[in-house]
């Protein structure tokens, strides 16, 4: 096991104390989520339960409260709907974590290192099933606008895992890419906030927007971390993207704008076999402008989320929405 | 590659011809679920175009249909919950195979021996997520019926996964597995049907009910055929639950039923390694009464299937419901 399971930074503490405006909100989610997933069966309960150290940041539900306070009152549909975001997106946490072989998440053994594959499979399966039959008790505009968010989510999936290998892929390719696996479902957490919030049309669609430029902002973010960021802080396996020749912003541009003959040594060192990608890469982003250009596409998006949010009046909640462009793209973890 | 991938037995097209009452309706579910499944990205779709091969009975849409049409008119909402019940069975499908390592299914490779593992696993996601998406556009209602069945249907794969291996497997722990992961969608197909054919609640879940014998039926017969069918008909294949250490009823009654120190030579088959158990297993089985005991148990809850369609008019759909609880039990494939 790695050494990044000893007990990790105190970020998982964090939210409650910097999402004070939502705090009693999140717990209320908390509660639906266990209760939701709660089994009379103990090998059912003991890896569903195992799922819930996975707690990190809530960065969904957290989104959908704030954007929901920010243009009205939170609702039990609220309370609902965030905990069916948060299954969805720890449904293709476990899925991701077969896919990468990846053996600790959030400082704590995966569950395919604790229980193996096939019990993965099953859980992201069940954890999916309980998301939508949960979305269900609110209302079918709330089943059909996750389940669009969701077909986005898998076919960015799917599309990303039948690229691999593919030193081809353009950029653009990458941004449909992360557009769908990541950006549609926080997109979609805001859209929902807003709209159950009472919001009109013009501010969810704003809102909606907000998300999708913050979800981009966070993956590139995400895919750096890969790249350069350190075990410990990050409290999961690093360098899976390289490993599973995932391309991702800094390599495309590297492969791209070839200078001294580095975009052959990255594709050298990306077709090789063995485990030590990252270690040889680094020297190669060292180089170029890869790392600067992928963090600068990073703060652009960000800084087109923020923009988004002029539709808000001032208010804790909007300066909470603000704080997270910054953080999505300043972060170890 | 399995020698079974060759043109298989003329099964596949035999449906459209048994199901002549249905026969236009079912070509309206291929319509939905092929328009619902198609991909602008061309390696997707090869992905999502190669599972079409997967085309077998139908018996999920063919019962909500058969159903339908016994109690009253098909809608137009009998034709997407058609498809979206073929959709999640065939996104279990698509994980079984993962799990049972099968390259051969319905005289095809399997997704996971032509596309991998990762693709598998992010195919059966995409398949789910457009399943419940697809219901989102019926209504609330299917949304909840649809979700309710499905949990329960991962909560029976993910608690038989985690049951593997278990030689203490009862026979109480068999059906309430079976129950979940097979019977479940197969009850919600025909409560479906007859609910949004117009049926009262008492003819719905009389329905619903001959759905779960059938399928509870249907599953010891398919658990029979793993142990002692032949790979050529079933076009699949077989000996899989062994490998995997899953308990069936055949075997939970020769371990039950000790005579002559069967039980310990089957635990000792059982627990070996290597990939010759069926073989193994076969005179153990021919001694006893298990097999025996297994095909009664399947003509008990194919007769109690039968006996609750007596709700039902005299019909040629209602003979169908009654021909179908025969074919169950009696199968090659």
């Amino acid at each position: 096991m790695n050494t990044v399971t000893t007990a990790g930074p105190a970020h998982a503490s964090a939210p409650a104390n910097l999402y004070a405006p939502v705090a009693g909100d999140l717990a209320e989610v908390e509660r639906i989520l266990a209760e939701a997933l709660r089994s009379r069966h103990p090998r059912v309960a003991a890896v569903v339960d195992h799922v819930r150290h996975y707690r990190g940041k809530r960065l969904r539900p957290v989104l959908l409260l704030l954007t929901a306070r920010a243009c009205g009152p939170v609702t039990p549909a609220h309370h609902v709907l965030g905990a069916v975001v948060e299954m969805i997106h720890t449904a293709t946490l476990v899925h991701d974590d077969v896919l990468d072989s990846a053996t600790v998440r959030r400082h704590v053994p995966t569950v395919n290192a604790g229980w193996g594959t096939q019990a993965s499979i099953l859980l992201g399966d069940h954890l999916f099933t309980h998301a939508f039959h949960l979305a269900s008790t609110v209302d079918a505009r709330a089943c059909r606008l996750i389940g669009e968010a969701t077909n986005r989510v898998c076919e960015g999936e799917l599309r990303q895992g039948l690229e691999r290998g593919n030193l081809e892929l353009s950029e653009g390719d990458y941004f449909e890419i992360i557009e769908g696996k990541t950006a549609e479902l926080i997109a979609c957490c805001c859209h929902l906030g807003a709209i159950y919030g009472g919001a009109g049309e013009a501010v969810a669609d704003r809102l909606a927007r907000y998300g999708r430029w913050l979800g981009i902002a966070f993956q590139i973010a995400d895919d750096l971390l890969d790249l350069v960021g350190e075990e410990r802080a990050a409290g999961k396996s690093l360098g899976t993207d390289l490993e599973q020749q995932k391309l991702t912003l800094p390599l495309i541009r590297l492969l791209q704008t070839d200078t001294n003959g580095t975009a052959s040594r990255v594709r050298q060192i990306l077709l090789s076999p063995g485990n030590h990608k990252r270690e040889a890469l680094l020297p190669c982003l060292a180089e170029g402008d890869a790392l600067d250009y992928a963090r600068r596409q990073a703060a652009d998006f960000a800084a087109r989320a923020r923009a988004e949010l002029a539709c808000l009046a001032p208010s804790p909640c909007r300066a909470l929405l603000e704080l997270l462009t910054e953080q999505v793209i300043h972060r170890d973890h």
